[in-house]
């Protein structure tokens, strides 16, 4: 008999007030306004370690919502994520309160340069003790590609294009650069590091140009876990290479089975193991002692929720209450002279405006859900879980502390009972030695690992 | 009868092995290689909190020193700056374990885009609850140009006309972009944000181009506290129209009051008052209980420093040793074909090398300088402070933690006895109302404040 599978715990955040469960913050004593300050994400933190949450994962956006309706306004009035804060600026704020808990943060390869943030995420892995992981997007926001001094998006392939190049460089800079064994500490001898065993990376590409030294010494976990959630060609192909750990979503276990899948051919096509990277499935618990708790919770996040929220989140180009229910969104679209989006992809043309308005309005839970007692919660999780290819939730929260205190109070000790969530954590564990039983540094077999050493830098 | 002019403190720091004074962490129980673990900051952010420290300053550079002997082997093997870590991420772990110490970091205004910087400094002024300065440079580092896509460094005067907008951006963003009433947080109303309070910047200039609004509501103090460290015509200007703390150095306090009444005069240039910038000259105070104990350390810090670490430092273009000691810089420049270097202008050429050498060799104690029991030290640093001009000190620390353990034990009680420091920080106070005894904002007659209401955005 084998043990049972373990389930990976994210709690899923941002530092803002509302990230993805609009008009919440509305709710009496919901402390999301207080996102801003620090005493908000110590107690969140020592909160989610002592129910042994893996990871705390911070999403973020460089840019304000303004597509739906050709404005940011809703999206200010409504709080959805604006104001937002710095997410990287949070994990030392949290990393002093805590011992064990990880932490995943977004950061977007399209706007900034790769060499100091490949010091921070550094200096991060040192400040944690190789707690850390990076979420990798390129960012889709119109606005913010303006905060950046373009007229417009960067195409979404050039995107890719580019962040697989600063993957490289970063790969450079956190394997190549320095040796394990550069740093010698050698007071009598008067050599802090031992400079034959340090080199610059001197990458010369199409998009960057690097010298070096990385100025970092060797963090435990060198290269953070790298996260990614995607879903089109240009991604999976980047997550076959790179991706550790891909956030997806899914209304069943079999809706998320063939981007699973495809994720792990594209691993072997990189020499990669077929579950070299684990899956996070987007999981909305709503717990209660009872029913009755259970139902009153329901009640209030739906009474809560903000439908027109959810059009500025989705980038709706058009407002669907102003177009007749059944003509097609391309038909919408063309009327409101809008040729550009139909030509950019990425909208669903062919169905009614009114399919689309009830699918956005379904949106709220879309994502694995469960709703119910204890018993039943954990039930479901194991559904999930014993399901091909999932291997753990990405929680997202309704109202702070309710859902995370939930889940540590009603899901953890009922997880524990049945041998899903361990009883405590492993002392001095790295993030990707949690996740993955072999670490700190990535396996041989990962792309990133061909530059140790200082090999393949030309 | 007035108050004795109190005594601004600032301990001066770097996230390295080894900032300012070279070879020191050779010294037994120097806890310097501890730099990149985040117990280190904890202890010594509390430490200079209990002596009601005003702040720690956090120094950076981008690159690794290489020009003395065109190499960056021997600011690796002696530790030179390199291995160095990201500054901002320091601040979050100390602001979690402290109250009150004011955190200043330097950040350059020459690589990273303003968009994102602008928003990182918010964070960290709403998670300090505005304790949080910023210290503008340019960066002067050859080899950091080189990381960032660069063939050489940017000239000097450019890089401070690039400064110049850079702070615009900022301001447009910290002071224009949102108007103190613009968070609502109406649950009842549904309105987190007034849109009609917040507006994007538009700015459209020689060097950058940022739509926003930005992306954090306003924070305590808006802008942090601007510190510069500055001698250049380009500097000075810079610093009269943007300047708060000045930080400076010299041998005796008649040195500093020329470049400091040059400030003062570009301040009142500028429309602001003469005393709107404060001055804190660096200072290596070295005391002990007894004289035993001061020469003791004396000869110990003596013992450790590091000769040819200052060199490379002070980015010398040749080794002195290798020419005859009469000749002119110029001349040794000129045998080593270094004509690039005469033309760049910043070297002494017309002393001589030997010349050269002894000056390099004193930068040990040609700052503020004093060694002796408590006494003595309080009646040199009062000496110092009711000179014109100087408002305060920063301290150069020799021995961690021993340096900051030494003045808080020794020379604190001493300052607080002749009222020259405070015997309690005052509640909720932000770091500009510390220093200027007005704030948290920027006063109108700064610079920074045309930009509030969303004036002179164009």
């Amino acid at each position: 008999m084998t043990d049972p599978k373990r389930l990976i715990v994210n709690l899923f955040e941002m530092n803002t007030v509302g990230h993805i469960t609009h008009g919440m913050w509305r709710q009496p004593g919901n402390q999301r306004e207080h996102y801003k300050d620090i005493g908000f994400w110590i107690e969140l933190a020592q909160l989610v370690e002592s129910g042994g949450f893996d990871s705390i994962f911070i999403a973020d956006v460089l840019g304000a919502y303004d597509v739906y309706k050709g404005t940011a306004d809703i999206a200010l009035r409504e709080g959805i994520q604006i104001p937002n804060n710095d997410p990287l600026l949070l994990i030392p704020a949290m990393a002093a309160v805590t011992k064990h808990v990880g932490f995943g943060v977004t950061f977007s390869t399209s706007y900034e340069p790769p060499f100091t943030f490949a010091r921070r995420m550094s200096t991060l892995d040192h400040l944690t003790d190789g707690r850390v992981g990076w979420n990798v997007v390129t960012s889709y926001l119109p606005n913010a590609a303006r905060n950046f001094g373009l007229e417009e998006q960067i195409p979404h392939d050039t995107r890719y294009e580019i962040a697989n190049e600063y993957l490289d460089v970063l790969y450079k800079l956190w394997e190549g650069s320095w040796d394990d064994d550069a740093v010698l500490i050698d007071r009598e001898g008067s050599v802090y590091t031992d400079p034959a065993r340090v080199r610059p990376i001197n990458h010369a590409g199409q998009h960057f140009k690097v010298a070096g030294p990385h100025l970092s010494e060797p963090s435990l976990q060198r290269t953070p876990v790298i996260f990614q959630a995607t879903a089109s060609p240009a991604g999976i192909d980047l997550a076959g290479r790179h991706a550790e750990v891909i956030f997806t979503g899914g209304r069943a276990p079999g809706a998320v089975a063939k981007n699973i899948s495809a994720i792990r051919d594209a691993n072997e096509r990189n020499g990669r193991r077929r579950d070299d990277t684990k899956f996070l499935v987007q999981a909305a618990v709503i717990v209660g002692r009872n029913d009755a708790e259970v139902t009153e919770k329901l009640d209030r996040y739906r009474r809560f929720t903000s439908i027109e929220g959810k059009f500025v989140h989705m980038s709706i180009p058009f407002e669907p209450a102003a177009h007749p229910q059944d003509i097609s969104v391309r038909e919408a679209l063309t009327r409101e002279g809008k040729q550009d989006v139909i030509d950019a992809g990425g909208m669903p043309l062919d169905i009614t405006v009114g399919q689309l308005a009830k699918s956005v309005n379904e949106s709220w839970d879309q994502q694995f859900f469960v709703a119910g007692t204890p018993t039943v919660v954990a039930d479901e999780i194991e559904r999930w879980l014993d399901a091909e290819g999932i291997d753990g939730i990405n929680l997202r929260q309704y109202h702070s502390f309710e859902t995370a205190r939930d889940f540590v109070e009603l899901v953890v000790p009922e997880l524990r009972k049945r041998g899903r969530v361990r009883d405590a954590y492993a002392d001095g564990e790295t993030l990707r030695e949690r996740l993955f039983g072999e670490g700190p540094r990535l396996p041989e077999r990962h792309y990133g690992a061909r530059y140790r050493g200082g090999k393949n830098l030309d």
